[in-house]
């Protein structure tokens, strides 16, 4: 196992690498910052600059007297992430900034198992090691379409990824790469992806709602993500919308996921494939439908696919109009493949929630789409593990 | 305006006040409880002493060396609480360790408006004044039954409380009591009741529901209350339980409320009177049945009576499985009148919640009754108000 990286020594060096993690600064703008005297500020940086996470960078313009000097991450600080979702895997490499060096995704069942899926992760990584963008990495965040052991660092009973329950991701991956780990739901890493880089950098408390192959729900409360006590908090894919619907595959009735979500989405494609000439066509054609299909047929004007994804909308908004009212957030961020269906989805869930929810609760809220895509998962993998990393030991 | 009585002076004078509120104990346990020297403490103490927050109580035991000196609250201080229901007014006055001094409680319409029953509550302080409980009061914890914009004190368009929009209740009281006031949702205060000295003491995250003339839900996170962007969460009584259901006062259909409530039942009663020969018999007397009716009814066997809970607790439980996959709580307490009902109502909500909601989240998950009954709210009034006065000016 290689040797672990440095660390901060205390909360002030801790704070310092968090605040130069948006960006470089001069010594006295961080003083404004932090409740330090010059000299300690100085002396904890001095410390920092010893252990290499951060270097100098010049002096900063004047701001009346002496000119202050600069400071930023070293450029050298490197955070890899894998985002590992129920078809797919991303992994991406990031400076100390959490800025994206280089991202690869590729198709990958999760149902093949750890073994399988975190090799081809790691094989991924390896590609962007060859292309130069890093030598060591100072940590690795990590996210699973699954319910987590958050202490831990294990999938925990996960309904889709079959051979995964209590694997120990987080020890496997941190032996691995010779640095610390994290691993976290899929979602809550979207969910610090948008509170990092996305529409909800100023908002302390909003709901990420994710469409994918299933449904979830990313808290955040106060700038942190909200876990609950067993770390399942934001599991929404089973919430009853009523008692007559599809048999879900938990075995309840009417569940939001068996309504809608990418696998919903497929089979009800197959059985409007005859009112669709474009679902017809594709199944001629020997395919099976997905939800990207019907967001296509959608998009060309097909009636039976645009009423495919308002009735969706609609279920989205029935479950999230109780969420709203119940948790008074100040921002909802629709997000997932399925989100991708666009401003007739939105529009839908949007009417379903002003009409349905608490008037005090929906006064000032913003129901809207991620606007990162599938970087969202990856800065938030970073941001997970930037926080764990730039916290005292 | 009566002059203010003392506040502490700084944090950790609040948190010694806070330690004290649970209890008398020796300057050697709360130097165990705070990270300050032992001359710092001793100086915050005196501080404390002199403003007469706090005062010295003899000798503790000795822990080997030198007797510690005991140090107590003031027996002197005083926090009324006010706690404004649907259809009654509960007021107490309690000592600074929260203990219920006087309690008194009468019937009150709170459509009549803040004049009438703020006027009432006053009266009814005035009372206990008289019996000697109190001289100067040191704060008062309000709770209304609607939405309240915290930071303001005031009421925000509470549906069933027509006259009191913005009233200044916070200010009205405050200035009528001389003495600080704090005003919140009634549902919240219960949930404050419940965490000071109810099943919840150990407990960070937990949600109280509370179903009365209407449905509420107090939701405390990480030992406080989670109010939302604009104070209004938690308000699930409109909730939707499905789209067909009977049509409720906020214009919609289906909701929780409409199912189930104090009021809902109230009407149910009419319309299973024929089976209930006990309602039939209230209805001949020339009587309207109440909610409590369907609890006599149903404690008597009546089948028609029994039903109408089980109904309403299967909704509730719809609801609240919902919550609990969304929300992962430690401990859900039910309270309010119709919790009253007792077994059969927790009975019902718990089938539904341990079968709807996910594994993961009811693993380890109590649903229990609300023992403290009618005190939660006074209790949780006090406690909201003395985590104020007991907090740094």
């Amino acid at each position: 196992m290689k040797r672990m990286p440095a660390r901060p020594d205390n909360v002030h060096q801790a704070t310092l690498l968090r605040l130069l993690r948006d960006g470089g600064r001069s010594r006295a703008e961080l003083g404004d910052d932090v409740a330090l005297s010059r000299s300690k500020l100085n002396l904890e940086l001095d410390r920092l600059i010893e252990t290499g996470l951060v270097e100098p960078a010049g002096l900063a313009a004047s701001r009346g007297g002496r000119r202050s000097g600069m400071v930023r991450l070293s450029p050298q600080i490197r955070f890899a992430c894998i985002d590992i979702g129920a078809t797919s895997v991303d992994v991406a490499v990031t400076n100390g900034e959490l800025e994206i060096l280089g991202h690869m995704s590729e198709p990958s069942e999760v149902r093949e198992g750890p073994a399988v899926v975190l090799g081809r992760a790691m094989d991924l990584l390896g590609k962007l090691r060859e292309q130069g963008l890093y030598t060591q990495l100072h940590g690795a965040g990590i996210g699973v379409p699954g319910p987590v052991s958050f202490r831990e660092g294990v999938p925990f009973a996960p309904p889709i990824m079959p051979g995964w329950d209590r694997y120990p991701v987080k020890e496997a991956v941190s032996q691995e790469l010779g640095c610390p780990a994290m691993v976290d739901n899929d979602v809550n890493l979207m969910a610090l992806g948008e509170l990092h880089a996305g529409l909800a950098r100023q908002v302390d408390d909003f709901l990420l709602i994710k469409i994918g192959t299933g449904v979830g729900c990313g808290i955040v409360i106060d700038g942190k993500i909200y876990r609950g006590v067993s770390g399942s908090a934001g599991d929404i894919g089973h919430m009853r919308v009523d008692d007559q619907g599809p048999v879900c595959t938990c075995g309840n009735t009417g569940c939001l996921e068996a309504y809608f979500s990418g696998a919903a989405l497929a089979r009800e494609a197959v059985r409007i494939a005859p009112r669709s000439p474009y679902l017809a066509e594709r199944i001629a054609l020997g395919m099976r439908p997905t939800a990207q299909d019907v967001a296509v047929a959608a998009t060309m004007g097909d009636p039976a696919a645009l009423q495919l994804i308002r009735d969706g909308g609609r279920h989205v908004g029935q479950v999230l109009a109780g969420l709203v009212s119940f948790f008074n957030p100040g921002l909802v961020i629709i997000a997932g493949g399925v989100a991708r269906l666009g401003h007739v989805l939105l529009a839908e869930i949007r009417s379903v929630v002003y009409r349905r929810s608490l008037p005090l609760a929906t006064g000032n809220l913003p129901i809207v789409l991620s606007e990162l895509g599938d970087t969202a998962g990856v800065i938030g993998g970073a941001r997970l593990i930037s926080d764990h990393v730039f916290s005292a030991a």
